[in-house]
């Protein structure tokens, strides 16, 4: 880690670490003392360049409390890539009106991530609502039946919604990165 | 099948086939000249006694018209056992608005079955929208990642919605038996 | 916790925190003096209304002394919405006098949660005992190829009980909640 | 299937033909006149020696009418190999008192084959109610979430009762054939 | 279907009906006498108006010759959402070359959509070639441990590749939604 | 614990306690001065009533060193119940000579219970050497694709010998119970 | 075929087509009068070329007689790549001596192909039998918890013969594919 | 492991134990001084006899850095039976060039063995690049639906090269022992 972050620091472009602990963020501050850490993502961010790249926002979406930390991800993943992120957190679908009176916000959006858990329908809701590429993220959120995200994801993959594509389980990176390349289109 | 038929016949209470093809629900008319056949979902039902039991409404609701084959056995189940049925089909969670617009109809019923196939999310969304319980069924509609229903099984024991509990894949008929034994309480 | 605990304190309905380990348990009970822990299922239960609204009485069965921690989520969740609960615990199937002994208690409740790990047969056998709609929960008890709950969770979605409906594994909670809404109707 | 036929009719044991379609079957008449066609299961069986070798009864149990196809392939079998058997058809979990009225034969038999398909729970019932070591057949019997017999075998592997051994789903003919070695024992 | 065909009539949309078999598309042709039919695919589409939207070009590429069926549908559904497609097919891993030999023509597409079944890796070596977000398809195409396409979807969900995100088995018509949604940005 | 060895003192029969750890079989020791406790297994046994009921042998094998574990628990189990135990340990089929030159203290058995993990093989290979039942036992010993046992136990249950029956993963005590009661016929 | 058949004229090495079914081998024939068709595996094959090219023999095995469409594809495969095959068919483990009686045959293989369903054992035992590399086909022969050759697979991948690798189940072809290349090294 | 150390200073060949941790690691090397430790993989060799056996090399290729624990296994393990192993790290197939620059490397081996997690298609573009056998092994990297390797495994069974066969999920001794046989060959 140490050696890692040593090499980091020789670069221009932003700094990005996921998944670390706080131990391994602790090294990351020791090298670079305006690092940000994460905590609930255990990602480690330093702005190098604060530029926008992204023509527009990218809306993070995520289902419960308990998804943020696949979510932080995402956002902090899309905000070092140089986009401008809405976050939209706790808009679960068994409380419809939560997400419905975030719609504008949805629309503007360019690009749109949605993590959702459990049964994983979030974004075949939110595939409805806007016409913009969905990128949609199953949690491993939740218990027995979830099988550690494998319901979530059985469920994005049959999205009724045509404009939705999945990653794999609690992959907010992948999901940030993909939404940025085609927010720079 | 005409042995089934001809037993069936020394009975008071209405008769109910699930599943039959033409050719078995042709055996049950020979017997029976009133006969109805639903052949999207393969019941039969012969009326005796058009009592109603049930002290509210049930609402069998559905997410796509490919999903109608099992939402129709849960209706004719429920109506065959004395309850009257509110069918709203064709109201996936894709477009949202359509559930919506339905809203009425489902606070208005004392039980509800959501019939979904594919990623099986429908039933988290009513069961956000009613207090009342909702029986879910999913159905084997889909392909692919699917898995003849699994994905909407799994989704649907996951549901965040806590008043929703589940059947098997394609039980049109418990989830109509159940909610008509809840809607006699 | 501590935040959730303190913002519980302005409710005048019953306060119920559910899979609490025995740290969280005493951040409750440093709220409210009088606040139950149940530690077998880390249930929290503080009582401000003791109104009954059920109309009958809830039955919660289980099979073994393993699967009483989710049967007293179960219980504890309904007792706290308002309901009388008949716990009736320790009669699994492979000792099939013990249930019949108390079929008249089963045959009293207006609705019955079975919780059952292993082969999940007892949901099956007393659906068959009563005409109430019973709501069967799979536990994670077992080892091998109980596959943590899988096993029973598939034998309860095959019942050949038509009473019979499901929630996820380990779910007591969740049974307990639709026993509640159902015995209100 | 014809030579076969032919080389069969050289011993001096009883002959036993399993899973043999219609066409089949005739080949065997045609060879062995007196021979049986079981159309249910397909077993085709030659007498020879009628002998009983087995020093007590073996009983044959099933659930669901729809589980006989597996239960006389059992049947045949031990019957060929020199055993009385008592069969006890469609005593399924969901009609307890059916299998209560037949506990007496079931106490009588000195190795007990159970079959069942859906939950498979009735192993776990019958189990408990002989001392005799019990052998379990899943049937693929079922829909849905019974995943071909899946839902059964698992349900078998987890019984709570210790005299409990399974077999491969659908395989009458290993059951019925382990049940006679250990009656000759 | 006639219905269906009927009522696509009144529109001025480009018309496009996937998965139909011969038959199906028969009724298409006998409504609009200029309905192309794919029968690999299945696709039927009649053009209504051939305006391009797409900003830039789309790649449909698939592994083997009996991936074609879904990289077909990819491409007829984008094309006939307004973009040009170029198809680059039967470019597989185990010939590399291949496919390198069309790196100039990927490094051109503004989106591409990778189909392949058996290990399902190409995906992760196009993205490892362009800086384009790529849409993976698994096919259905494989044996044995294939899995009916389980073991690509896998492969592709868990991609080295950053830019990889994946829709359904066989979804080649989500797969080119998605890419021309992007394409319109 | 020290409860149930309380209670345990007051029969005349043997006790076994199996899956202690050295902490619970510690209380047991407590309780009983003569207890033997075996580690490997976690059973531990107090003999009151040294009797033999079994008729003959019962042979206990396993494959490799690692599945002692669980037939150590069949050995202590079959022991404490009143019969011989041939113990046939580190057998496994890719040294089959090590078995061929235990095939007359295998023909000796009245029974045979046979453990073990990774393809689970030895049941075929020793059923098709006695005519014996043999009680297979999967264990969870492997790593990878032994996914804890499954493999074995999939492999055991399609044993091409017909007199095999198979109980849980490491199910060491079903196994030595069930060849008791058969060895007391 | 007949464009591939056509195709596979102008080229001088020895002409192998897999799966072929009976018009398929039709049309091979129509082009190449000597072709051979072999029915149990759908192999066709036209000999140009009759060189060895092998170094030693490769010993084909299988387990049972359902197996031989499987090993047929990998003889055929090795003999038309140049080598000389030793074909032992129907040694499966429940007869262990028939294993053994073919014991000098094969050691005297450089590369040993095992093909067997069911609970695929036969190649760790052949592993533990000789020195040479074994490469393990399982079959799609089987039923119920067989899973369509999966047993099989899971059990060769976990064999304790540590000079086992393993193929796609039903690979015959692929298994003598690599076996000729390392019995020509 | 002590015993163990101890017997195995008897032998005259090379030492080699495999997944030890740092404690079974000292023992050995209180044994044999000069024994080597790897703590990535775990392997621990101890150097008797460098004779070279193998023919050719053996090149040990793996995809990511992530993956050296299993290839290093491999290298070891054909090292201590007498190999030269040309070691190709960190070639991962969404870096494609950095494996094309490796090609001279890898067509000089005479075995190749091919370590990959996540969605392993490595094997597949080295086995389209050399003509050698290639054996692969699936790693447990990765995370979410990689199931601790089940992804790579499946993706290398379906590999679309001919050349390749499969072993366990991180079973890179058994690739290097059967790499090192070939090599002898």
């Amino acid at each position: 880690m140490a050696q890692i972050a040593a090499r980091l620091g020789d670069k221009s472009s932003n700094v990005l670490v996921t998944r670390a602990d706080a131990r391994a963020a602790e090294m990351v501050k020791a090298r670079f003392a305006d690092a940000e850490y994460f905590p609930l993502s255990g990602a480690v961010r330093v702005w190098r360049d604060r530029t926008i790249h992204g023509k527009g926002k990218i809306a993070v979406v995520c289902a419960g409390t308990s998804d943020i930390f696949v979510a932080e991800e995402a956002q902090v993943t899309a905000e070092a890539m140089g986009n401008q992120v809405e976050a939209i957190f706790d808009v679960g679908v068994a409380g419809i009106h939560r997400l419905m009176n975030n719609r504008d916000r949805l629309l503007e959006a360019r690009v749109v991530v949605v993590c959702a858990g459990m049964e994983g329908a979030l974004p075949s809701v939110v595939g409805g609502l806007v016409s913009a590429p969905v990128i949609a993220v199953p949690t491993s959120v939740g218990y027995g039946a979830s099988f550690h995200g494998l319901a979530a994801l059985l469920g994005m993959l049959n999205s009724c919604a045509s404009n939705v594509t999945v990653v794999n389980i609690d992959n907010g990176f992948g999901a940030g990165y993909v939404a940025s390349l085609i927010n720079r289109l």
